[in-house]
């Protein structure tokens, strides 16, 4: 039987998510994909409560450049440490998964060409709509259109927080505090609210889209704390919805982009995708209209395209 | 450079689009995937005005036991010669591409038998949604996952009519007849309007779901037709939609199905699916809500769905 064994670098939200999967589903991926997927190392600070101790260590190293490790998940998060443990992981020939937008989108062409030197994968579905599979519908069945437009809904924090303002009729303050209690925001949400974990998946989605890398602090940017409830009135009244959009198009060669907050007409698709859920809508020359909706966030939404990456990696050694 | 050969089986609607899409977009999908991707011959009664002559055959066996083709497209829709010409080709070590639900519906377990007998891809993405890429998400990225539920808003005729009764008050007659205007029903549209369009591809979806091959005469199914404006309205007074909902779902080893129009409520994501469109929303145990939303049939979206089963073969060689 083939086996892959699997190293985690990180056991946050997304970590724990992806070994939940991989241990309770393990049967049922064995019996699809013909491989045994094993996790047999996690790098922590400390052994997490109820599992082996034996399964942790506090020394990257262990996953990194071990020899009995074919594919490193990163979940860390963050640039550093986790751009020069990808890099390092795939320098020793392992294959590479990550969840981290913000390292994908800051490093993505050197990531992608660091796996091909080496010959290894590097993929990151789960870094643009949590368990939306819009990376691989991408680079795999929409492969022959030429792509004219992406718009997305790409964070659940500030999708959350205007439909509470649009439903409830909120401020932007008490729906902030509402997100937080409800954990769908952070103590600290300016990564979410000026839209910059937007803009860095954003980044992502124009480098497999139209094969073009921009870096995430060079797309215009506005966020929604500027969003008031007239605003949100004002729409209404004509018909409209306000979304936090991320959005590039190319037109005749040319290239626009953008993160900010739009009125989108109600019958459109976009306006429909409520609370925290996300949505990447995709124009293509031949396809036309598509829309993948779900949750862009959790452990085991955002494990699950975790999941699906190494599954892929599996069906091709 | 490697070479992929196509050979197409018909040359209708979907047999073109996948040809201009392989025409136009040529050079765009073998800087994509290193593979030159050539359509030699085309089954068809005639030749096409404006295309080479010598393109077009009309005896099939110069596709199906051709030594020069490595791939057949089958488009010629209905089951029969369209099963036999799969069967045959996937004999004769060629893999399949089909858009073809009624015939991979009614003989999903023989074909997919005789491809892997013969060591060959048989493909069908375009069989259900058109250009909405639901069967690689369900085959690849979300492999993690068990699956709980499927519904679908399958079939873009009774969507199309639906959607034009409830927004326009139209009677069902009315709203049939304009369908039949646009092009979007048939002269005869009982297979539409009866619902078996869509049991075919819930036949499908439920093959890859569940791994249970249910007949598509064997799950119980209503049509449209007896949908009245006044279901319309007493539906509409409670906040719900009435679509044509294919759906299945697995739940303590039992599977329950059907075909027929359901009151969705508006805040669900299927309720604003309009017009001619198509969408699958999928549960997943660990991704939780998915939907995938396009249109589901015209020549280039249903060619594009082809033409991405293609690349996949292409990039496998």
């Amino acid at each position: 039987m083939k086996k892959l064994r699997v190293g985690i670098l990180g056991f946050g939200t997304v970590g724990r998510g992806t070994y939940q999967i991989l241990t309770e589903n393990h049967r049922l991926i064995l019996e699809r994909t013909g491989v045994d997927i094993e996790v047999i190392r996690i790098f922590n600070r400390r052994p997490k409560e109820g599992l082996p101790e034996k399964l942790f260590t506090d020394n990257a190293s262990d996953i990194i450049s071990a020899e009995d490790i074919d594919l490193v998940v990163e979940v860390l998060g963050g640039l550093e440490p986790a751009t020069t443990y990808m890099l390092e992981s795939l320098k020793h020939g392992k294959h590479v998964v990550t969840a981290n937008k913000a390292a994908v989108a800051a490093s993505f062409k050197l990531l992608e060409e660091t796996a091909m030197d080496n010959k290894v994968q590097f993929l990151f579905e789960a870094s643009v709509g949590g368990g939306i599979p819009v990376l691989t519908a991408i680079r795999n069945p929409l492969q022959g259109n030429a792509f004219l437009e992406v718009k997305g809904i790409l964070n659940g924090t500030t999708n959350y927080i205007l439909t509470k303002m649009a439903e409830e009729g909120a401020s932007y303050e008490n729906a902030l505090k509402g997100a937080q209690e409800k954990g769908f925001a952070e103590a600290d949400p300016t990564a979410d609210v000026e839209g910059i974990d937007a803009a860095n998946k954003l980044t992502i989605l124009m480098a497999l889209l139209f094969d073009r890398y921009v870096k995430p602090e060079d797309i215009p940017r506005e966020g929604i704390t500027k969003v008031s409830p007239e605003d949100i009135s004002k729409a209404k009244a004509v018909g409209k919805t306000i979304k936090l959009i991320a959005k590039a198009a190319l037109k005749d060669g040319e290239m626009s982009f953008s993160v900010k907050p739009e009125a989108i007409e109600n019958d459109h698709p976009l306006a429909g995708v409520k609370n925290e859920f996300n949505a990447v809508y995709v124009t293509g020359d031949m396809v036309d209209e598509l829309m993948f909706y779900g949750r862009g966030a959790g452990a085991l939404p955002t494990g699950s395209a975790v999941v699906g990456d190494i599954i892929a990696v599996a069906k091709s050694i």
